[in-house]
């Protein structure tokens, strides 16, 4: 699901909530990536993303839920930086299992779909009307 | 899960095709559309989409499998118009079941999130890092 070289259909998996709020796999690598550089602006630089764009992330999830996602952390050896708080990672890990659950569920149905996909062939001129 | 006014959070289901491709709710919207209204313009019309652009979803459609979604109808009563295809038929009948079957499957983890969401509240600044 998270392949860079896909040789397969993947699902995607995004939670729509009622307040406009949407969650999905951008922020999740997000937090994957804070919680590996210990770091919001190396994550978004690992992400090819703007610290204001990682920033703002990192904003959102931590205003939609009753929890913060991700917490600074100051002072110690590494003079501060940012981690994943319990929620944080139990937000991700709940996600990431979601994904896997729905890519199982949906197996069958995605084999059906690739053998049925033609990648990159010339457009069929869709009818008037 | 394309409901208006949503009051719960909603899955929404996506594929990713490994030639870029990408399915989703807004082309099958657009095939339930063209069925119900026998052309593309109007389907495009009743989703506040331009022509062009309903044009464009039906020809990426009729591109990305082994047949087409969408077909013309040409002559007759109607002067014409479009139709779904026995495999858009299809096509739109599978993903619908697998947007119910992931909703089903996931039932217990969106509830774990909507007792944690907190809809339009003021941001929390995030930290610095």
């Amino acid at each position: 699901m998270t392949r860079d070289s896909r040789q397969t259909a993947d699902v995607i998996l995004r939670i729509a909530f009622p307040g406009q709020d949407r969650l999905g796999r951008g922020k999740m690598a997000l937090l994957e990536h804070i919680r590996a550089t210990g770091s919001i602006s190396a994550a978004g630089r690992a992400m090819n993303m703007s610290y204001r764009r990682a920033w703002l992330l990192v904003s959102d999830l931590n205003r939609m839920f009753d929890k913060p996602s991700v917490e600074s952390q100051r002072g110690g050896q590494k003079g501060g930086g940012a981690a994943l708080t319990p929620f944080g990672e139990a937000l991700l890990q709940r996600f990431r299992t979601m994904e896997r659950a729905a890519e199982t569920l949906l197996a069958d149905d995605i084999g059906w779909l690739e053998a049925h996909y033609r990648p990159g062939s010339a457009g069929t001129p869709p009818p008037e009307g």
